[in-house]
């Protein structure tokens, strides 16, 4: 029987359940993939964290970085975490060792992808990374084998589960954005610290690597990245009224043959897929041909779902499957053009609040049809104790450029109490 | 470069629409998995229908059944149909002769898969048929490979588009059966035979499968099924008012250490997510742990979406991935128990149609709670006219068999127009 010898570098709570995992189903995946996987050698920064596993003494590396030396392993299960310091230093020098590299790290990935990859592929060792995006839902493994045939023109979806949650509780809950922040947190559907959630530098991340896949292109940093902090439940009410749901959503696609990568806050029709997902799920929708639509949904985050992941891409390689990182071998891999935001055109929600004073409308729509933003809807909402007025204005089609001159200029008036609220409309 | 010789056998829509594909793909797939396909030949049963793709005369095989034979053929894609006949010959035979095997034939599939298993696992060479279930919807792939981790409890979803068209056809645009079904026949939607389509046959085919592969099982033909053809429009008419839709679903799950298989029309509740699923659409939803659940959708059917799984299949055998064509080996497979559907508990919705007369009610009434099949919910609905009333009952869950005996014994009373309408409810 043939074995594969595992070092678990990272034994926090996905590090332990892998680590468990793999001891109560060694046999059933022995069988499935004709090797038997053996969790030789584990380090953690914290030997001593109270954990629900049993962890031989001789199980223990000395060192982290003595994974990528010993010659008794054959794959590097790295659960450390961040682009920078040990994580990249352990990935680097495992592949350089020509171990294989199995990594939840989208962070890493997303910066550090394309020369891992190309050290992976010299060595003739696996890079896998399915645990990076989406977590349980095997996106992944779907975009390099089950829909391998298809030219992908689209991909999008909500990659983060946190900012999800947020946003339909304050939707279904009736709630204000801090509000839910903290009962977030207090369920452990935030962390502590939940800024790259929030500020969509976590959709980010994986949406890089989804955009490389998908479009066999090194992955590249031009990407608008807005978070959700600035949504205000007013917004959501309003969209509501409207007929729209607000999702933080990434997207990749490519028009004209450029790519635009994309995430922000979205309105999304109220009957669509996308719509309907709530709470920590995560969706992801490919549009290629000649499959046409596929969607894949699942569990993004917890150590549950990501060892699911991790698992099938151990699997992967204990069956002796090596492939390309990215699907095609780096050579290959293609410098595409990837467009500026501003280039696009979108429909748009604009929250203004402004003063109530006579003129102020006309003021205010003067700069939209300097600026050539054609006005589909506006309602205004006058709120008489404070003598400020909400105005909602949707946009016809108008490029984003034109659209940010506008913010810009209304922002300037002194009538307008604070930067107008701009979120693009996507009419799937 | 390794390449890969491939014979088609079966030209019809879908052969055609592969043989196109692989040639304009020919580059990117053997750049994406390191190995050249050529399509060396062809065979077909009618060679001279017309077809928009150009056949060199040295690619016709003279009898298809020499691509079991010639040297220079490395993989069959059977195209032909059916689980018997020249299908059955074909893949017999080729993987007895060390050919690799991709085939969309879920009757044959369904019908000898273990055996052909058996055969491909000995002589080492890939049986594969991502295409015979759902279409473009990559279920096999991800059971096989992206969900590998994971102990499945449940499946279940729309198998079959024709009949959610059907079904769905009848609700938004207020038709009945028939008017629904011609027009689908017009659009495409429908074959000129569709019996497979509306009696359940082609759900349970593919529910077979995907049972067999979801708990490492041999495949076992105990499974209820029951179609769509007497699903009248004041069923989905009911369902609605009850805040249900009526879809026919294929579920295969493990309760108490059985595996029950059964396809039937099911009243599932309006807000969940397959309720939402119209038209011509396939969705599969898998519950497992650890993953939790995970979903996925696409188009079940057509040339286009049938070519994004076979090249799927292709890729693989192209990386030269040799896998158990059930996941695990013959030898590993379980014999577990398959139960009958009559041991299941259930709620269930039945319509009754009984000519109005004093006493009926209570007659009727009396034979549900004889066999302790308790009502939740009951409307009686005369129709003045015709002297006759739909008797709609709700029941809490009762045992299948129980609710057999109320049927027949309902059927039997002569004031009872026809056999009562009975459908299972799921309340996911």
């Amino acid at each position: 029987m043939r074995k594969l010898n595992i070092a678990i570098v990272g034994l926090g709570n996905i590090g332990s359940y892998l680590f468990n995992y793999l001891k109560i189903n060694k046999k059933i995946l022995t069988e499935k993939n004709n090797c038997l996987p053996i969790v030789k050698y584990v380090s953690a920064k914290n030997k001593k964290r109270k954990r629900n596993i049993k962890i031989k003494k001789k199980q223990w590396l000395k060192n982290y970085l003595d994974a990528t030396k010993i010659k008794d392993v054959d794959l590097i299960i790295e659960l450390i975490g961040g682009a920078e310091g040990p994580a990249k230093k352990l990935v680097f020098n495992a592949l350089k060792n020509k171990k294989h590299v199995v990594t939840a790290n989208k962070a890493l990935i997303a910066k550090y992808g394309d020369q891992l990859s190309k050290i992976a592929e010299k060595n003739k060792v696996n890079l896998e990374f399915e645990a990076s995006v989406c977590g349980g839902v095997p996106i992944i493994r779907s975009l390099k084998e089950g829909l391998i045939a298809n030219k992908i023109s689209k991909i999008y979806g909500i990659f983060n589960g946190t900012s999800n949650y947020i946003l339909s509780s304050m939707d279904k809950e009736n709630k204000n954005f801090k509000d839910v922040l903290s009962n977030a947190k207090k369920l452990g559907y935030a962390e502590a610290n939940p800024s790259a959630d929030l500020n969509g530098d976590d959709v980010a991340s994986k949406l890089k690597i989804l955009t490389s896949l998908c479009f066999n292109s090194f992955l590249n940093d031009k990407i608008y990245v807005e978070g959700i902090k600035e949504i205000d439940k007013s917004d959501i009410d309003n969209a509501n009224k409207l007929g729209y749901k607000i999702k933080l959503l990434g997207f990749a696609e490519l028009l004209n043959n450029k790519i635009y990568q994309r995430v922000h806050p979205t309105l999304i029709k109220k009957d669509s897929y996308v719509a309907s997902i709530d709470g920590v799920l995560n969706a992801v929708i490919i549009d290629g041909k000649p499959v046409g639509q596929s969607i894949i949904q699942g569990e993004g985050a917890g150590p549950a779902a990501t060892t699911s992941a991790l698992v099938s891409d151990i699997s992967s390689i204990l069956r002796g499957n090596v492939k390309f990182p990215f699907s095609l071998s780096s050579k290959e891999r293609k410098k595409l053009s990837f467009a500026d935001i501003e280039d696009r055109t979108f429909s748009a929600y604009l929250r203004i609040e402004v003063i109530d004073k006579p003129g102020v409308l006309s003021n205010i729509t003067n700069i939209f049809s300097k600026n050539k933003v054609s006005i589909k809807r506006l309602v205004q909402d006058p709120n008489k104790n404070k003598k400020i007025s909400s105005i909602i204005i949707v946009t016809h089609n108008s490029k984003n450029r034109s659209l940010s001159k506008v913010v810009k200029e209304v922002s300037k008036k002194n009538f307008v109490k604070t930067k107008p609220k701009l979120i693009r409309i996507d009419e799937y």
